[in-house]
């Protein structure tokens, strides 16, 4: 169980010495497939490229060598497979990308911002794909180790925009994007559910807002975490 | 913890009930590399050729379309990964293979004859990279599931009869392959304390012995096996 209920989880571990206080702020962007994550991010982007430290922007599966190999076969339509060999490769992408692509730019000082992360595995596999949640929490547990996000913001959008989107967007489906309505439903069900159970790590934000906007507000948060959360020192 | 210290393990699980009981019998192969487990079961084949129930064949990673393509991505040397994510693969390409390849035979009642399973990875990761045999096993315990062996053969070989097969057969290795003579003794240490650690379902076999031999003994326990497990009925 390495969740966090604090509002700075990643930045201070037990025994951490001042020297150590100015680990970078982890962020993350949940939520449903055409929740507008990627959309929110790039334009987050140049509101965030001057600053310092700076910001490094990943995504999973994927974020290293070997993460985007696993995300190539996991995404792949044509490959069958088992709903926990799934489980598994997300886990597998995840153990690589936290320990050599975010954890040492959070060491160095750096902020990082995350398009999805254990919080997906939690509602797609756990909840989706019925393995369940604390299940696969704890087949989590040593792929996030200590890379707990300080902060998650969650897109929350209506049935109604995601089917316009989907109709707008959905030209080429993957694997895991091919799946039925009842299983969307579960998936949203269950980041509800994670928001319950962690409200001040979770933030929900209304989806079908002007990416901007949604922009602005996540980097002002991004900036106020960073100072009371001792980033800056 | 699916570990089991019976002779029948993977037979007789609680509330089975008679008309399950014919059951096939799940025997796996193991050893370090170089050890002979490939000729032996090249051995084995023609001498259960006949039998009925037949015995299938099969050997991980691997074993199933999705397993496959983690077995050409884990046993790449190209690819640099964290240990943690090595044994996240092979729990994944296990989950597929235990699930869709060897579970529906034994229910059928077929034998299966697996090169390589859980114990590798407990000797290769747990003890080899050093992240530790009760968190590999943990982390295995949804891919493994009630697909336990009922009996396992570890060919054990000395140092100098490998050194001569690495000599005659290793032009190409693996990116497992090629690690150092240290890595080597830890995975053979690790694969001495299993043994230690479950000694009714594992026996040692000399490796240095004809494979013919070897053979001859192994299908004889198999068909041991399948009388005293009551596999047969």
């Amino acid at each position: 169980m390495r969740r966090s209920d604090t509002r700075c989880a990643g930045q201070r571990p037990e025994g951490e010495t001042t020297a150590q206080a100015s680990r970078g702020i982890f962020v993350t962007i949940e939520g449903p497939d055409f929740s507008g994550k990627s959309t929110l991010v790039r334009a987050m982007r140049p509101l965030l490229a001057g600053d310092e430290p700076p910001t490094h922007f990943t995504r999973e599966p994927g974020g290293t060598p070997a993460a985007e190999r696993i995300r190539a076969l996991v995404l792949d339509p044509e490959v069958e497979m088992d709903a926990w060999t799934e489980a598994y490769l997300y886990a597998a992408a995840r153990a690589d990308h936290a320990r050599h692509g975010i954890l040492p730019r959070l060491v160095r000082g750096e902020n990082v911002v995350c398009e999805r992360y254990l919080d997906s595995s939690l509602a797609y596999q756990g909840y989706g794909r019925g393995l369940g949640v604390e299940a696969v929490r704890e087949l989590n547990a040593w792929a996030v180790g200590a890379v707990v996000p300080d902060r998650t913001f969650y897109l929350r959008i209506g049935v109604e925009e995601r089917a316009r989107r989907v109709r707008k967007l959905g030209a080429s489906l993957d694997r895991i994007e091919k799946v039925g309505d009842e299983f969307w439903r579960r998936v949203e069900e269950g980041f509800e559910e994670l928001i319950r159970l962690d409200p001040h790590r979770i933030e929900v934000l209304d989806g079908e807002r002007p990416p901007e906007e949604l922009a602005e507000l996540v980097v002002g948060e991004i900036r106020s975490l960073r100072y009371t959360c001792g980033g800056d020192g």
